[in-house]
């Protein structure tokens, strides 16, 4: 696990994840705040074209493409848990990281991470052989990708044991308990609302601590930090996030 | 355009074509009679788990992979036209050759030509803006894929213009007109069924002429033969024109 | 063909076009200014808790609820041909019609009437045998549905013949040709903006005739007149619509 | 809970599993021996034309008709658990069933029964949210309507709560513990796959009692008995099963 490089910090969002004839986000806002754009693969989200303007757009933006690899659920947005057979998972896996990869290169950049999306994100932090499959996905790709987690998960112990790197993610608007772990969005205060709340909150990520929702400082090593930028809101957020961080002399940089 | 190599000709066939539960042809079996193998690339069939066992098979019997898109129509198969438009048809054959990649690299192997299907190999016969698209999308990817084509037809001449390579393809089991074009399928005799025709007609393809419909003889220059594996029957057919062909001296082997 | 009631004009609007994650359109406000109500049945838009929730609101309106059936194309949102089969366009319109008649009692309404969409709506006003198969659904479910056409289509001229009820559609934002036709959307000047424009050209619809592209007066024939519902700008014109209607003294209500 | 007809059992299968190009089971030839048609819906198989012309095959043969909903995943043939919320569950089961309902019409019969699929049969065993959902669902469409379930089940306690019509069901194919709960099929001995161990479990059955793993002699009190039809072994293994009752004078027909 990588220290914190102190004068800088990746922040992460989830793009490309509109659908034919329907929009969502505006990645070009939100790519002048992050430095790496989550790019949806077509499962929960991203039809090739919009794949692929994405990818262009963040290759004009100076942002650093990752596959957001989900499962095969559409109308669920890939936020609802499926009990998906690990071999199936891992194909699944490689088959939405090629399909990206050949957009990302057809628009002039190229995959450099991977980050799982939504219920597959949140099940292999405790899901063991879906968490495998993951890993196992991603070296069949490519060895080299780091892979996108949250700090203790299962996915990032197997993941170093199968050699690969990992980034640790944290959140901008989550409030995490005293053993470093997230609030669990069913418990009151779970969420950030509040501008500067989410700012100060950022901004104690980036040298490497957080306050916890009892009040305690808590160490949490964070690489990058993911923001939203689905909705007028979550645009401005993040260009304060960014003036913030910036202002304090950390620059807002990939990862890789 | 490449010109006959008499001692060899390439025997290609549609695989890859199961959808989860549900089974289709005998990819094992045609494995020992064809030289490429036409992986569905999950547009129009083929999951995830079945185009990497695919790939995996042709690996293991040596045959080459190419991609095989089509559009995006599960429940028609791909053989339903479909007025989409160019920029969108590029980039979902794109999508459709990058995952096949990625798993045919998983598979431990890689795909080596493109091959539409179905009513997208139709269409761009005469479409002109959809085979512009097809184009486009493997220059995109790799402009050294060959490019598998009926003679004549409209994705030849602009693949050409693009300086990509392209390979004639012949059927095993269809009637010919005498200029070299294809007997419509909604005339009597379009397609042959009787094996021993077939293999006659396959073993004068290989010599670079067929007799077509009303008797007379007719030059066509093929690279590759398509034959079907999606029937017990078949497999057999296939077995059959292999047999004939390496008994008259003539190679099955790759155009790559 | 039902002669205009002077007295009263329907206005209709495709609503239920958010898809899961995604949200299209403003029912709700498109509902303060229409009668009928177009509800996606999942094929090109429309997931179920969609489709019974924008059925549960037209219901609350007032607004009459009919079923708008399309290809069986989500990422093109059925606005592509499709060469599909009449036997299975058939099955596929029975399909979609039940399915939405199942969710429209589940949601304290009923449908009572078919309006086919996009691409589908294009193609039946020549196409043969897709019309029929359109209107050989409407007969296995409902005989006494009435459908929605544009006047002098091979729909209507089917829908007749099978003893269909019709009903006439002409469009508040397109201009006509001397014929009665529409013009083409290729052609410019055939999708009226400027708000007058639509009010004046919706004024003389409801009084049996319109200006053609050329300045001559028309007789158009129309029971109902499409607006649309999926912009802020939409709605706007909608209600400057409903209003200059009832200002005139016609009455806004559903044909059924 | 009716108590059991000594005089005559139903046997239901699982039918209309095929979709497009994709043919699976033999639908004609096991309707020759069970009663009641379990008809996918065509969320995890069935496209609209398979599910009319299984239907109107059922109608033919006296089968009676079912709804056999399931989730939204036709990569895993409805055969993952999917942790979809009540509401959007309840909304997909109208959907389906409506859709159902309105093809077995145009086939000329109707839509008698509900019985759930795959992985949402085995979840609302025990998933108390998601069988309520159904149970909503089924009272929306028709609370006359009865459904099909597992003797002991969370989703028959909610239905009978809801004052709807439960049919207990047992397997023909299936070992059975001495609490009369199935033996899981990750333990030995889980399926019986010999013939006259089927005949014999299943005349038991039709009894009012089995043999369980252990061989003590358990009361189980079965309305419907579910058979396979996917296989050729399963058309004949059905054929045997039907002979077997018939012999002992017990009539094979529906519940309803």
């Amino acid at each position: 696990m990588a220290s914190i490089d102190r004068e800088g910090i990746d922040l992460n969002s989830d793009v490309g994840e509109s659908f034919g004839r329907w929009a969502l986000g505006d990645d070009e806002a939100i790519f002048e705040s992050v430095s790496s754009a989550n790019v949806a693969c077509g499962f929960h989200a991203g039809d090739p074209g919009t794949i692929r303007a994405t990818c262009r757009a963040a290759a004009i933006a100076g942002v650093t493409v990752g596959a957001h690899p989900g499962y095969n659920d559409l109308s669920g947005f890939g936020r609802r848990f499926m009990d998906i057979s690990p071999t199936e998972l891992t194909d699944e896996v490689i088959y939405q990281i090629g399909a990206v990869q050949a957009l990302a290169r057809a628009a002039g950049t190229s995959v450099r991470y991977v980050k799982p999306h939504g219920a597959l994100y949140n099940a292999i932090v405790h899901h063991t052989r879906q968490a495998q499959a993951v890993v196992d996905a991603i070296r069949a790709v490519d060895d080299t990708l780091p892979l996108v987690v949250l700090p203790g998960s299962e996915i990032q112990r197997i993941a170093h044991a199968a050699g690969l790197r990992t980034v640790n993610e944290a959140f901008a608007d989550r409030a995490y308990n005293p053993d470093g772990t997230l609030v669990s969005r069913r418990e009151t205060g779970a969420v950030l609302h509040d501008v500067d709340d989410v700012v100060e909150h950022v901004l104690r990520l980036a040298e490497g601590k957080i306050r916890a929702i009892d009040g305690s400082m808590v160490r949490v090593n964070a690489e990058s930090i993911c923001v939203h930028g689905d909705s007028p809101g979550a645009v401005a957020m993040a260009a304060r996030i960014r003036q913030a961080l910036e202002r304090e002399g950390i620059a807002v940089r990939s990862f890789v």
